[in-house]
């Protein structure tokens, strides 16, 4: 997150003063990156930025905000699940920054689309954020810590879960010497039909037929797969629940 | 599916001579389109076309394809569970055409990218189902009734569950007035990241972090969906297990 946003408000014209890390090595990288200055030491944060990004693992957060030395400085962190509080006590001007997307530091981001969750102290704060976050997405809200928290869950089944859906099935693929290349077009297309279309509108397969005879056959098949097998059974059994 | 292929056939050049379904209505609605004929009598289905293509649910194949008496024409199925032998009683020359992917009738399908999937019962039949298919996709397989079935396990879980994931995060969503748009370009990249990507390399969440925090949280947050609750702790204990 934090090299894909640091990259994002680079081009949009800002400047990067300085990279912190606990480890001098990820500092480095992403520092040399930037042809930007770097620190891993808490006490040598350059005071004169105008604005501190915290893009941190969710129990990190507070930990190292509490370190910091920045009363005046407006500090921000990026995460989902972790209220504004979380950094009150490091800065009189807090807020969040939020990107909704699943990130990782090679595959490279566009944040055009990527909704940005602007949460912050005070309104001047917040428009603050909301400038910058105009800068690199047309996509920008308000949303504050309780809705986050919401948003968080959500993408949790929105992305973490149909991720291992794809898992599952590769798995069983590869077990058959079947290629899993012939599944990403289905990939593809479930995800971009849903892109306008309500997902309960295109629900579709043998739970939402109530074809226990494939449903059957297919438990069948998952004998060698006991955990893959509850996983069939209790999604299966759920869609046929949350039928109109 | 019979109308997604009609198109696709009749746009590579194809002549469908006869639109047959049980109902007038759907047999006439095709038909018009395709500026064909149609009926609904079994018995007065043309003996003049070189392939017949039944395209119906599953149950369905075996009783419909006994009642045809098309001893020596090229006879073929389109689905993904329902072996070759089914329509042996139809004809001496049988296959399966199964286009691996989610249809519906009023989204248009681009077949060229779509895995055909094609089985014969003998050698001659299988090069006139090949040829057929290339027309229409660049994507065509030699796959047996056995792994096909296995295809379209694995199909449930790259598609028909995804989407559930989807639904449930809308309705989590809607219940709290938040907008789905918020998580469609997560989606969007959430399948596209796997497209050169193991899908198991490209898992995160809490689940794959063993983040017990925030898991924690999310299940209190779902106390008011017990069965999104069962499904959130089944797929997360599945993740964790299933890791390297």
């Amino acid at each position: 997150m934090a090299t894909q946003l640091a990259y994002a408000l680079e081009n949009a014209g800002l400047q990067i003063i300085q990279v912190y890390s606990r480890t001098v090595k990820s500092a480095q990288v992403l520092a040399d990156e930037l042809y930007t200055d770097f620190t891993s030491d808490i006490n040598a944060i350059s005071l004169s930025a105008d604005l501190y990004i915290i893009s941190l693992s969710d129990d990190a957060i507070f930990p190292v905000s509490e370190k910091l030395s920045l009363t005046d400085k407006l500090v921000v962190h990026t995460s989902g699940s972790v209220s504004l509080d979380a950094i009150l006590k490091t800065s009189n001007n807090t807020g969040v920054f939020y990107p909704l997307q699943t990130m990782s530091r090679s595959r490279k981001v566009d944040f055009s689309n990527i909704p940005l969750c602007i949460e912050a102290n005070n309104e001047e704060n917040e428009t603050i954020l909301f400038s910058l976050a105009n800068l690199i997405s047309k996509n920008v809200r308000r949303i504050n810590s309780k809705e986050r928290r919401i948003l968080h869950l959500a993408a949790v089944f929105a992305n973490n879960f149909p991720n291992f859906m794809y898992s599952i099935s590769e798995q069983i693929l590869e077990d058959n010497n079947l290629d899993f290349n012939l599944l990403r077009p289905l990939i593809t297309e479930t995800a971009s039909k849903i892109q306008k279309m309500d997902p309960r509108d295109g629900q579709t397969g043998p739970a939402k037929r109530g074809d226990e005879k494939i449903m059957k056959q297919h438990l069948d098949m998952l004998n060698n797969y006991p955990g893959f097998k509850e996983v069939y059974k209790l999604i299966s059994a759920e869609i046929q629940k949350n039928q109109e």
